[in-house]
This record gives structure tokens, C-alpha cells and sequence, in this order.
């Protein structure tokens, strides 16, 4: 259950960062989907280490294998089982984590939690856990592509204070793909590109926010009352590793206008219904209306840094701990396509609930 | 499915603004609590309209039925139905919103949504709804007190753009309540009152920002990957009405920080492990790590303003719409009663959840 | 959870016998839909005490009464409450039970289970539960009626030994509900009735078996694997008060035929694809083949019986109890909308569950 | 969705007979259970085909691998990621099935489902699947058996209309085990193999019942109403390949008797609470009352036989089909693991549900 996620499209990962592999089962996917290894690899390479000089240098290449559910190149129906198997563990790199708690990670909660932990890397913490979601996310985002013309698009708005420029247009996957940070801002990205090697030269580690612009959803989607739009959206966000917040439309600064400034006017664009202005940031009472969707997300600085910092083991002692092994200064550029997978599972999950309750009968 | 929340203690509210009544049935509740109406009522009376001269002047009282699951003052551990009857529901205040949209709330979106809609208060997209959730809340807090001395306290930050200072304690329920804005702050709390009477004079509304503070939660509640506590936190938040943001922790200002500036060093108090900093919230891994919970909400000003809006109506005719009706120009301190109640039934269900795997076997 | 029944059409009943009333929410159901309480009452009207001289004499009219999620008469997509108050309560007829435990009655484990119990008329364990079930029922029929003409009749096809002939039509409705015990064959029933008085008068009970089938279901409902569709009937049906059995299709008989006898071959009937034989039951690899489905279910004769029995008191002292109250001498004639009524929670789920996945998206 | 199975202790299931792979996710076991993949084995033992010369000759060794959750030989409570590699798979004895419809198969139902299907060896709908539940199983027999003593216990009844006489004592393994066809009574289970092996020399198939019996289960697991013992009891049991009906305790034959016959009186056994007889089957009102848990589970015929059938192909052209490949006459003997398995299942699950509710708080 704990590792499970949506109603209809289901997905769940499982896996720990040194095991033999990690993997995803996702159940509920619609048959006839035409879909391939290569397509999903697609999505797996914009998160996996490596990939650039700004991110952790671990060669691993996360190639995926598609064990169930797709039959002469299209889906059946049946679940499908993506597996990719872990390489260039170095374990021993882990050696002193075994018994000491990193700070700001989830050793100790781990351990309080089940009694027992995995410690090679973090084990079932640790962010590889996620390629199981970017796999899956692949699958939910051509399914939207193809059949409902629903694009999601994530970028870096903001490295540290090191903030982008509003991006006023949909920005297009090639420009967010031209540098490593993923920011649509080429003169931003250069600086923040910098910023990251710096704090990375320093031993220290930065955080930032990811915003996500969702366009081609139809008015409708979301439930009214704990399933909102919005609501899963959050929970899809606040459950990637490092985030520590999520805004929707105005969010945050939104609520220093008063209500005549942020109410979102209504006006009739040529025979379609339209907000003059889109503080509501595409969702109003849980339910999609049509405009473009878009929320921010915030992800705390890399908890892992090459400085000495005070902790305890578990034996209760007190001592010091100076992360090892090969890290990213800053996660942001990675989680892209992560946050972009979240979002696509929510949206998909939706628009089949909307059209099981909906769609489904006539009366 | 879409009206229930929780998956060990699990509540489903029903009920329309303007129908017969509103309730909840709550299932999966641990058998043997003592629990009165008078205890639940305590809880819907903070958050009924007409308590105060700055919230919405309707004259409901909100009388709360146990119909089931409790038995000679004792839950059975059956389904407990609570149920509160609707009353001084003007419906014709409504009439005008039969065919018109108002702006930046779910009119629009139900009516795409579902090909039909009531009306009325804003039907079933009122936050009437939360009145199941805070009589629900309100037994979900007592057991967690009882058993296991979990206190949850929310207050109201934030009003537009006048801020409290930081509450550097647990504020007690007194400090809260002793205002009816709910700000533990006086200074601020008659400040606030202020603002939100000049707000209602303009016919306008005011949002802000509420923090709620948890204290005495063990380490080792919550789940590692998507059902983390800070993910649970966060749905349940912006599921509520008017919502816009949530943040645990650090939150959006902690991204500013760095690593080495934002980790929470770990020292060994008296044989107790605890974190000298605590911007993680008390979470980490999405797991409680022992140290006090905290998080924001941001609200965005009441929709509803007294002023003239531009809209279309059901035919797509652009026209025109003035709030009518009897409204909250700023719903913070009535909100105040339902984050905690939203905050103690995800506490507890987690609770719940972690015994279930955790301690139910020994080997 | 426990309470709950259903993953997209979902119900969750709530009430105890005696206590203020007993009820249901049901979530999910589609818009628009047409529904009045009269229509709901009257399936209550086939399942309420009273109604004929076979049955137990209790006074309760079983008025429904609709508290949301209609609007207009029409379904809004809003949780539908339903509730009928609890009347004619005898409680101090129970007073005996408070502390002994009805053989072959859940008293005993539900004290074991919650440490408490509700003993007046069985409390949570009373078959006043399955009111909410047979009106959620009466609008899942009306849905599967008006737009899939799918139509679902269970009967009693033997009471003790007494067997009806094999019911070889489709019965009508007028045919089953002619004779109040609820079997289409006139002569059978006639004994039936003789029978049931007979144990009646000697204080004694009969169980027996309910055959149910429904036509019209289309080929294609039904998971693969775990949710097969005879195994959500199987649970349905076992999750029904005094229920012993369940079989499908040829069921326990039909495994004492060889493959070459039972396998339905499958011809083409003037461009339709059927069956020659139905041993299958209208359902293959737990999906519906488009023939008309078919099970029985088993009910044990009522535990409760004018007797003097063996037991013992809650502390553990031997002791001996005599029925009291007005029972059911045979529960099978008021099980039939019972019956009916989960087959269609049960279709009606999984004919939105097969369209989410497999309708919803076009590639 | 339709491929997971439990609440707590939840498995999920994938993989098609003739894919790469079959494997089953467990989510939410309990941490810091010794587990090994040898333990898994003799599970997977007792199902796997060429086992014994009443059995399918097909060579799979289906040696099982641990993917995840599991560390330093114990589990963690992340998830445990079990996979199978197919192997020996005749892809080509299937060609004729592409187009055709094997007659009580789930060919025809999953094309009309899904509108494509894997038509090798049965694609999903193989019992192939149920692997992963065996393996599954195993973890949760162990689980049951070490921290709560309780021992299942599956085995052949009945073959076609050769009966076993009544098993009077809870077998033993060993019992069990000592002939191929699972049978405890030796001279039926020699008369079963001798019928077993007839049919398989006509080309035909046998079906036959399953007893399967539980003891150690405490009074108090199951839920009251919809989530009853018996009821997820039979949804697992009808859940498996084959199965055309359930039934517990006395079952459809008790349904014969009245109500005075019927009854369990309860009497005090050394200050133990007792019944006298056990028609109830260890479970009163949905709950178990701490008596043997037995039931009986119908398995069909083999529909895969060697002789010609009438069907169809996928353009509606009637034709005909004789089943090749190498096949069980009789399911029955591997299907007792898969039994056991699956009460296992259903056994923990409620463990902990009940657990969480009722043991978690004290007031």
C-alpha cells in the first residue's frame, strides 16, 4: 500500500538504491498502447547520474527491461513489469553509514521505524527509487500525449535565490533539454550552472524550485471534496525525496491580494469559456477547468555534503560524519523529469475516474 | 472514493450547503473510547459561522446526532454516523447562481464536470463539507490525546499581508481562542481584526496563512515512499477549500539555504536522540523523526466579495455578478479548527498503519 | 474499510438494530440520473419485516429518507445519504443477551473482537445492516436497467430439502414476488410456505439456497486476476448474513463431470459469438462471456430458534437461552433483494471499472 | 488494481505465461522476519509442473529470486520484490490458439475485453500467475506460523466422484506430502492417481474438491460486514483458475439441516470458551471464534483437453480445436499449495486490520 500510487492507474515501485534492481508494476494501463523499451529509456536518461558535468558522476545506466503486459509491441491490458537492475554499487563507499545517522536523511527514521535498515546508499530511501516512477510516468505521459493532446512540461525556476525570469510561454521540451540545469532561461541557466559547481567545489549543496505547467486538460478533471486536482497533485509532489513544499495558481503569494485582485474574471472567447486571468492556476474547487495548470515545487538543499557534520551512531553516541561517495550538489536538474512523471500519473489517474463516473453510462 | 479520506481511520462525508443535512461516517474506529456529542460539538462550534462579529453572520448552530457506533457512551467499533440537520439556508440568496458562474469557484467546473449542479450555497463544493471533517477530526484528536499525548495546535499566521511573529512556544488553546481571529499573538490578533472588518466594509476578502504545530508524535509514523507524512499532510491540506500552498519544515524560504546551513546536526539529549535545528519539520524520509511537527497552509482570499465581477452564464452570455448572501471576508479563523482536524485524522491513520505493520508480530 | 463495499460505485452502510437509525453513503454514483425515494422503498418494501405471514412480524415501515447528493430528482455525482430510522425497538426483549451469547450468533466474537458490544438485537451484526445495501442496490439496479438492460432476479430455489424444478426461463419479477416466499415455481412454493410455518410453530428454523441470474451483462466485465467477477460475486454473497455457499455455473456438481462433458463449446449464432452449453456460468477466466450469469448461494437455517439452548455468559458460567423476540423463521424469502442487490453493486462496479481502463483512451 | 490482493499485507501479482517473466510485489510486510529464497522454493515446489507423473511434464524449474526487501537475510518492510524467469516455453504449441477461442478458456473473454491478447500458453490468464501468490504465501505461512502458530492445511477431498472418507484430525504435512495427489487418506489418494492417470490416456480431465483447514487462528480476526472472514475467504478462493464454488463449515449440505440441528452450543472447556460442535466452520457473524477454520473449494475440470472441440476463430468462422501442449488432467494436487497460500493471505491481512484497530490504543 505505502508503496502503491493512483486508483486506476496504479503504480508500484519497490527496490532499494544497492540491491540486486529496482522496478515498477504498473496495473491499469488501458491495452492497445503501442509502446516500447526505447520510449521509456527516453525519459529514464534525462534522470539518470551521469548525464552531465552539474550532476553526481556514478556511471550507472539504468537501462530498462519490460518484463510483462506488452505483447508484439502493445499493451494488454495486463500489468506491466519495468525492471531495471542496479550496477556500479560501491557499497563499501557506505561502510560508516551503517551506524551512524546522516543528518536531515532518513537513517534514524528508518531504524525507529521497522528496527532494521539497508544502509548501502540509503537503501529503499534513496532517490533511485524513482526511476520506477519516471518508467511509469513515460507510459502515463504518451498515453496523455496521444490520446488527449495533454502536454506537461517541468523546468528549474529557481537554484538557491538564483531565480529565472517568468517564462510567459509554454516552454518546449528542447528549449528546458538545451543545458544540464533545465532551465528555459539560457542567460539563468549559465549562472545557475555556475552556482552549482561552486557549491559542489565547496563540499556543500543547494536547493531550489521546479515549476510544472500542464496545458490540454479538459475542464473536468478532479474530484470534488479529498481527491482534488490540486490536492493529489501536492501529495504526488511532497512525496518525492527533498521536497518541502507545493503551491498551486497564486499559492503562496496569492494570498497578499485581496479577493476583488485575485478572483479569476470569466469571459466567453468565441464560443469557449475562458478566465481572464489564471490565479486559480487551472483548477478551481478541485476540478480542472481548462485553462493551463501549473504549481511549484520546492526542494531543500542536497542533504548529503562533503563537510563534517555532528550526528550520533546507534548506539546513542555522539560523533561526526563527512559524506562520501559520488552526490549531487543539486537535485533540481534530475528531478524534472520526476516531477513531470508525478504529474502525469495524477492527471491520467483522473481522467479515468472522470470517465468511469461520468463517460460510462447515459441516462 | 472520492468523499473519503484515510485508510485505517476512514471518514466519508455527504452532504449538500443547502439540502437536508450534512455528516460523516467514520470507519475503522478503535472500539472503547469515550466520546460524547458535547465533545464533538465543542470542536463544530469553532468552527461555526455566527460565533463572532469578524466571520459570516448566519445563524447556524450545527448541532451534531450520533446515530451509530457508539454504544452506552462507548465506541463499539462499528461505523460511528454523525449527522448535523441544515437550517437558515436562504436559497433564494442563490437564485442569481443558477445560471451564473461565479467567479474563481467551482460553479463552472461542477457543471462541466458532472452536466448538472446545485446551485445552491455552492452545493457540495460549500465548505459546509468540512463540518463531517472537523466532528470527525474532533474524536480522531482525543484519541490521539488519550492514548498518546499528541497534541495538534493551528493558528492563523498570516492575514493578508500582516504577519505574526514567530511563536516561539506550543501556543496554548487558550492563547488561540482568546481571540476570534486566532492569532496567539494580541498585538497582531487585534490587528488582524481590523483588517478583516475593513475588508468586509469594502465588500472585499483577505487570505493568508495558518501554521499548525504538532507536538509529541514518536518517531516512526509515516511511510517511505508515497505515503509520506509530509505527503499525507500535504493532500489533506489542499483539500481543503480555498487552499493554495502548503509547506512542512523549512518549507519555500529553507530552498534559499544550503546544505551545510540547512541539515539538522543530531545530538544525543540525556539519552534521548534529538536534532539541534529542527527545519525539517520533524519529518524526514517521510517518516516523524520525535521533534515537533509543523507546517503552513496558505488560504487565498474568499472568493465571494460584495463587489460587481465580470462572468458568463450557462448559455456562455457574458454578464455580470455581484456576491450576495452572508459570507466570510476572511476564512482563516474558522479554518483554524479544521486543519487540525484534517492534521489529527492523518496523524492517527498513520498511527494506525505503522502498529499494523510494525508491531503486530514479533519474530 | 470494513464497512465499505465496492471500488468506483462504492457503499458504506453504517447503523445498529436498535440504535437511532441505520443507513448508507454511496460514492461514485454517475449524474443525472433519475431517482426518487419511492423507487428506493420500494425494494426496502421486499426486504422489510411484516410483509407477509412467513416472515417475522416486526413493525417497521423502513421509510427511506434521501439527505444528498439528489438534486431536482436527479443524481448530482454528490454522495448519495440515505437513512431510515429505527423503530418498533424491543430492547429490553434483548436484555437476556446483554450478558449470555446466542449460539451460532456473532455475540460472541464480536466481544472478543472489540471488547464491547452492542446486544440488543445483534447490534452491527443485525440484518438491519443490509437495509443501506438493498437501497444502494435499487439505484445500481435502475442504472444497469436503464442504460445496459441488464437485469438481475434471484429467487429461493429450496427451502431445507424441498428443491424447486430447475427454473429453465428467465422468471419474471411478477413470477417470484406472486407467493411471499419468493419462489417462481407455484406448487413448490405452496410447500414451501407449509414448511416454514411448520418450523415456525415448532420454534425451529430452515436455511436453504437462493439461485441468482442475470441477463444482459455484455462480454467483458471482470478482471483477470484477483477481482475475476465470480470472485467479487463470491464475496458479496458471502459477506451477506447467514450465508454458508457460493457456486458459479455448474459449481460443486459440475466437478463431477470430466472436461469433455463440461467445456462449452462455442458456435457462431447468426454473427453473435455464444456458447452451446452454459456450464461456465456466463463468466470465463473471471470475465463475462456475454451468456446469462448464474450462482446459488447457501443460507443456514437462523440461528435464532425458540429452543432452549447450551451456552455460556460473558464470564464464562454454563447457562442455557431461549429465543425471544420475533424472528425469521426462514430468512431466505427476505434475503432475495438482498441477493439482488449485491450481484448489482457488484456488476455496476465492475462495468465502470472496465470502462475506465479500456474506454476511456482511444489510440 | 485488479492484479493486488490484501489491505495490509498486500501482494500484487504479474507476468504472462509465455513472457520473460512472473513475479509478485509484497507491499507492508512486517520487518525483521528471516527469510530465504530456499523457504520461498519448497513452495513453489509443491506447485511447479513435473513434479510427479500425475502432473504436467512441462520442465520449469522456476527458481525464484529476491529482488528486494530483504537485506542481511531478514525483511526490511520495504517492499519484497520476488521474480521467476519463464523458461521451457513452447511458444509455437500455442500458434493454433491465435485465432482460435479455446472452449472454457478466457481466450475469447480477454479479446473482448481488452480488444488484443497474448494468446501464448493463456497470456495472463495462465495459472502460471499464481507463482507469485505461492511465493507470496510462503511468506506469510511463515509469518502466521512463527509469531502466531497458525497452521494451514489444504488437501485433496474429492477427485470427479471419488471421495476421501473425512479427515478426522488436523493432517500433517507429511500426510499430505507422502503421494502426488495430495491426498491424506492413502487408499483414496492411490484409487485418485489410477483415475487421474485414465483420464490423462483419454485425452480427458478431472475436477474435484479441496478441504482446507486452519487452526491456531485466535478469536476476533474478520470483519463485521462487508469484509468478513468468509467473505475475503471466498473471493480469494474463487479468485483462483478453475474454482466454481465455495463453501464453510457446514456449507451447502448444512443448509439441510434445521436450525435445533445446526446450532453450535457453546460450553466452557477448563475456562476456555468452546463449541460443542463446529458447523459454523470457526467463524460466527464474520469473525473467527478461535475454532478450526475449514472450507471446501471447487475446482472444475481441466479445460484443456485432448480431444476435438467446436469453437470459433477471431473472424467468427466456426471450427474446431484440439487441445496440445502438456497440460494437468487434473489441477488439483498443484492447486493445494496454491490453497494454502492464499488463506494465508487472507489470515495475515486480517491479522493486522484487526490488529490496528482494536490493539493499537488503550483508553
Amino acid at each position: 500500500m505505502p508503496n502503491s500510487f493512483g486508483k486506476l492507474f496504479k503504480i508500484s515501485t519497490w527496490g532499494e538504491s544497492h540491491g540486486a534492481a529496482v522496478g515498477v508494476v504498473i496495473d491499469g494501463c488501458p491495452p492497445r498502447l503501442p509502446i516500447s523499451p526505447e520510449e521509456i529509456q527516453v525519459e529514464l536518461d534525462r534522470r539518470r547520474p551521469g548525464q552531465s558535468d552539474i550532476v553526481t558522476p556514478r556511471k550507472e545506466e539504468d537501462r530498462v527491461e519490460i518484463l510483462s503486459g506488452v505483447f508484439e509491441g502493445l499493451t494488454t491490458g495486463a500489468p506491466i513489469s519495468l525492471l531495471v537492475r542496479n550496477a556500479d554499487a560501491r557499497s563499501n563507499a557506505y561502510d560508516e553509514m551503517r551506524d551512524k545517522f546522516r543528518p536531515s536523511h532518513a537513517d534514524y527514521t528508518y531504524q525507529e521505524k521497522f528496527g532494521i535498515r539497508d544502509h548501502r546508499g540509503g537503501g529503499r530511501s534513496s532517490a533511485r527509487e524513482t526511476i520506477g516512477r519516471v518508467a511509469a510516468g513515460a507510459i502515463a505521459k504518451k498515453i496523455l500525449k496521444l490520446s488527449a493532446s495533454v502536454e506537461i512540461r517541468a523546468f528549474v525556476q529557481r537554484v538557491h535565490t538564483l531565480e529565472a525570469p517568468v517564462v510567459s510561454h509554454f516552454p518546449s521540451l528542447s528549449e528546458i533539454e538545451s543545458t544540464p540545469v533545465r532551465c528555459p532561461d539560457a542567460i539563468t541557466a549559465a549562472r545557475m550552472i555556475e552556482l552549482i559547481k561552486a557549491a559542489r567545489s565547496d563540499g556543500d549543496s543547494l536547493g531550489g524550485v521546479i515549476q510544472c505547467r500542464i496545458k490540454g486538460v479538459p475542464a473536468g478533471l478532479g474530484e470534488p471534496v479529498f481527491d482534488r486536482l490540486e490536492a493529489d497533485l501536492a501529495k504526488a509532489m511532497l512525496s518525492l525525496p527533498a521536497t518541502k513544499g507545493f503551491e498551486v495558481g497564486s499559492g503562496f503569494e496569492g494570498t497578499k491580494l485581496k479577493g476583488s485582485e485575485h478572483n479569476d474574471a470569466i469571459r466567453n472567447e468565441a464560443g469557449k469559456i475562458h478566465t481572464v486571468t489564471n490565479r486559480s492556476g487551472g483548477i478551481q474547487g478541485g476540478i480542472s477547468n481548462g485553462e493551463e495548470i501549473y504549481f511549484n515545487v520546492a526542494f531543500k538543499p542536497t542533504a548529503t555534503i562533503m563537510q563534517s557534520q555532528q550526528t550520533v551512531d546507534k548506539l546513542g553516541n555522539e560523533t561526526e560524519l563527512t559524506g562520501r561517495g559520488r552526490h549531487d550538489a543539486c537535485v533540481l536538474p534530475r528531478a524534472v523529469p520526476i516531477v513531470e512523471a508525478m504529474a502525469a500519473l495524477v492527471i491520467l489517474d483522473h481522467w479515468m475516474r472522470h470517465f468511469a463516473q461520468n463517460k460510462s453510462f447515459k441516462f
